[in-house]
C-alpha cells in the first residue's frame, strides 16, 4: 500500500460496512484517508497496477449502497480531504471540498445572504461530495432543480491519477465537452469528485405553507400544472395518496385522524411577497374548489405544525410496519392515475407519498417483511417495470449503487447500456473506480 | 449514397457553405434531409463503411462554424426531421423535435401559460436542435441558467445507428449516467441530437427595467452580488464598460451622448410584484449611491426605450467599425478589474459590453480589420489567455466549432484533452459525427 493515512484494523473498518441502504456490505481490505494530490496519485497508480477497486465514501448516508466495498476493495474516505468552504459574493458562487458537510455549505451560503437549494433528507448529516456524486435532490427540486443544476465547476480525480478541474465560476461556459455534468450523479464510476463550485440563489425572505385536503385524488394531480400556468411555482409540493391517508386515519396519531378529504397535499412557496393577502387570494382563485379545506401558515410555528404531518407519516409507518420496504421511484405526474391502477396488480398493500411537484414517489410495500426474498424481488421488479412503462424511472434521487444495479440493467435498453459501458471503459479502462456499481 | 432526400446540386448546396461566424465554409459533398429513423440508420451505416463525416445543421445561425462541412463531408439538414411541439401542462414540460424553431417552442410554452427561458440572440431564427447542440444561452441565463438547465430528456442518434432516449419527463431521475447532459453543448461530436423534452417555468406577469449609470465602473462590478444577497436576482443584467460608453458619447447617436456616468448597466426583473413601489423602494435602498441617476420603466413603451440603447450599441459599432471583431468570452465578475487592466496590454482598441449578470463579455476589437491575419490571431490568443488566466473561458455561449478549436486545444490542459478524446473515441470510434470540430 502506498504511503498515507490508512485504516486497517478490523474494528476500525466496521463503520465502512454499511450505509443507509438495506444492502449488506463487506469489510473492505482497508480504508485510505487521502490528504493531498500525491496521496491520490499514489492510490491510483497502486490500484491500476494491482487491479484494486477504489470506493469513495463521505459520511455514509447514501441510500443505494454506492459507498459499500467488496472484501478486495479499498474505501477512500474523503473526510480528511483538505479545503475550506468559500463564498464568493461577487461571483454568486461557493466553493467547497467533498469533505465539507452539506449543512455547513448551506449555512455558509445563508450567512453570506444567499441560498444553496439542494435539500436531500440527509441534509444535516451528508457530505457535500456525496451530494455531487449522487446528484442529490429533495423537496426543493420541484422549483430549484437537482444538485446538477447548481454546479458550475467540478474537481475530480480521474484514472490518469490527476486532479482535473472542469468548468468555471460562471453559469456561462461553452468551451468543450461538459465533463463535469457527466461526473455529477455518476456515483463514482467514472472518477472521484473532490469538490465543486456551485451557484447561489437569493435567500427567500418569506414563506407561505399550505395544507390542502382534496375531495378527489384526481384533482390533486392536475394542480402542479394549473398553479404553474397561473404563475405559482411552489418550492415544495408534497402529497399523500388515498391509501396512506386511510392508514393514517385508521391507525395514525390523533391529528391525522381528523384530516378531511380523499388525498392531501402540502405546498410551500418562497417567492418575495408570498405572505401577502394578495398572493394567497390569487392562489385560492386558481385552486378553486380544491381550496375548500385549505389551511395556510405564514409564521414559523404554524408552518412547523403543518410540516409535522409530513414527518409523522414516516415515523408512524416505520413503527407500525417495521419490515416495510420503501422505494424511491419516479412517474411523470400525467401518468399517476395509471400508476395507481397498476399498483393494485402488485397484490401487496402499498401506500404512497412523496414529492408530487416532480413525480418522485416513496412507495411503501407495507407487508414486504412477510414475503420471501424471491417474491419480494419479483414484486419490486414489477414496481420498477410499471414506472418505466409509464415513462418514469427506478430512482428519483437515491441513485442506483448496488441496490438497483440489477434493475437498471434489466430495464435499460441494451443499446443504451452498451454506450454507458463504452464511457466507463474509456474513462476507467482498468475498472478501478467504484467497480461493480451502477452498471 | 443511401436512399432518402438528397441535395446534390452545386447551387442548392451553396447555402450550406456558411453560418453566422466568420469561418469560411467549403461546399459539402451533398446534404441529406432525413425524415425517418431508417434514413438515419442508413446514413450512419454508409458513413461508417466509407469513413464519411456527418455534419448536423439546423437554420445555420451558429456563431462558431460548428455546422460547416469539409468537401468530403455530408451535411445532415435536420429541417425536415418530423415531430410536433407538444406542451404537457401536467408534467410542466414541452417536447419538440430538433427541426422546430426556438421561437415556435417559446410561443407554444407561452400560449399554454408557461415560459421557456433560453433566449439566445438568434431566438427568432434558430432551430431548437441547434440550441441543444450548442447549449444556447442569452441574457436570461443570469437568472434562469443555460439550455442544459432546462433539458429533462434528449433524443439522439449515436454511432450505433440507433435513436436513443436519455432522461424522462421529470426533473428527478438518477438511474444511470446522464448521457443527455454530455450530448448537450457537445456541438454534435458525440452524436446528433434529434429532439428534447424541456422543463417549463411560470410565465412572468410583470417586468421592471432599470437603466443605471454609475459614477465608477468598480461600483457596477459589486452590484450583482449585492443585489442577490438582498434577495434581488435580475433576469437580465447588461453592462457597458467605460470604453464603449466613451465611444458612444463621442460618436454615437444623440440619446447616447447625453448618458451620465463612467459606466452603465441595464437591469430587468421579472418577479411577481416587481412593478410595485415597495419592490423599487427596496431595490433603491440596496443600490444606495449607485441609484442616483436611475431610470425605471414598468410599461412596454418605457422598457423599449431603455433597451434601445442596448440594441443601438451593436448597430453603431458595426457601422463605425465594419471590420471590427467581436469575441464571446467569459471572465468571473470578481476578476473583471484585472481583466480590464489586462486588455490594455493587448495594445489594440477594445470596447466591451455584454452580460454582467454572468460575466459573459462581448469584447470588440475595433481596429481588427487593419491588422494582418497573423497579428490578429496573436491578439485573439492573448485575449483568450487573459480570460483563462483569470478563471474564465474562451466561449460563454457561442461554442467552439471551428472558430475556436485551435484556441481550445491551446488553452486546455493536455490531461483534460486526453479525457475528451477518450470520450470521443468511445462514442464515435469511426469519427463520423462532425469530424474536425471542437477537439
Amino acid at each position: 500500500m502506498p504511503h498515507g493515512q490508512w485504516i486497517v484494523d478490523e474494528a476500525d473498518l466496521a463503520p465502512f460496512m454499511a450505509d443507509e441502504s438495506h444492502v449488506p456490505g463487506a469489510r473492505p481490505r482497508a480504508a485510505a484517508r487521502p490528504t493531498s494530490p500525491e496521496d491520490l496519485r499514489a492510490l491510483v497508480a497502486w490500484a491500476t497496477a494491482e487491479g484494486i477497486g477504489l470506493v469513495p465514501r463521505g459520511t455514509g448516508t447514501g441510500k443505494a449502497g454506492g459507498c459499500l466495498a467488496r472484501p478486495q476493495d479499498i474505501v477512500v474516505d474523503l473526510g480528511a480531504w483538505p479545503g475550506a468552504i468559500e463564498v464568493n459574493p461577487r461571483d454568486l458562487c461557493l466553493t467547497a471540498p467533498a469533505s465539507a458537510l452539506l449543512k455547513d455549505v448551506k449555512a455558509a451560503a445563508d450567512a453570506a445572504g444567499f441560498f444553496y437549494p439542494p435539500d436531500p433528507n440527509s441534509w444535516d448529516q451528508c457530505a457535500f461530495g456525496g451530494t455531487l456524486a449522487t446528484n442529490a435532490g429533495g423537496p426543493n427540486a420541484c422549483k430549484y432543480g437537482m444538485t446538477r443544476h447548481w454546479v458550475l465547476a467540478v474537481e475530480a480525480l480521474l484514472a490518469d491519477g490527476e486532479i482535473h478541474h472542469f468548468g468555471i465560476a460562471s453559469v456561462k461556459a461553452n468551451a468543450g465537452p461538459c465533463m463535469g455534468q457527466l461526473l455529477l450523479g455518476s456515483e463514482g464510476i467514472f472518477g472521484m469528485i473532490l469538490g465543486a463550485t456551485v451557484r447561489l440563489a437569493p435567500k427567500p425572505i418569506e414563506r407561505l405553507t399550505l395544507l390542502l385536503p382534496v375531495a378527489r385524488f384526481e384533482e390533486l394531480l392536475e394542480l402542479p400544472g394549473r398553479l404553474c400556468a397561473a404563475g405559482y411555482l411552489p418550492c415544495a409540493f408534497e402529497f399523500w395518496d388515498p391509501a396512506v391517508l386511510a392508514e393514517l386515519r385508521a391507525h395514525g396519531p390523533e391529528a391525522a385522524r381528523r384530516m378531511p378529504g380523499e388525498a392531501l397535499a402540502l405546498l410551500e412557496f418562497d417567492d418575495r411577497g408570498c405572505t401577502s393577502e394578495a398572493f394567497l387570494d390569487g392562489l385560492v382563485a386558481v385552486l378553486g374548489d380544491a381550496a375548500a379545506e385549505l389551511q395556510a401558515a405564514t409564521d414559523h410555528r404554524q408552518r412547523e405544525a403543518l410540516w409535522a404531518i409530513r414527518r409523522m407519516t414516516s415515523v408512524f409507518l416505520k413503527e407500525r410496519y417495521p419490515r416495510k420496504v420503501s422505494e424511491d421511484v419516479v412517474v411523470p405526474r400525467s401518468r399517476l392515475p395509471e400508476f395507481f391502477e397498476g399498483l393494485q396488480r402488485l397484490e401487496i398493500p402499498c401506500v404512497t407519498y412523496g414529492h408530487l411537484g416532480d413525480g418522485n414517489l416513496h412507495v411503501n410495500l407495507l407487508s414486504a417483511g412477510e414475503l420471501d426474498a424471491a417474491t419480494l424481488e419479483t414484486k419490486l421488479m414489477a414496481l420498477f417495470r410499471l414506472c418505466v412503462e409509464l415513462g418514469g424511472t427506478l430512482s428519483g434521487e437515491h441513485g442506483v449503487g448496488l441496490a438497483k444495479r440489477e434493475a437498471l440493467i434489466a430495464f435499460t435498453p441494451a443499446a443504451d447500456l452498451a454506450q454507458f459501458r463504452a464511457l466507463k471503459a474509456a474513462l476507467d479502462p482498468r475498472n478501478i473506480f467504484n467497480p461493480g456499481k451502477v452498471l
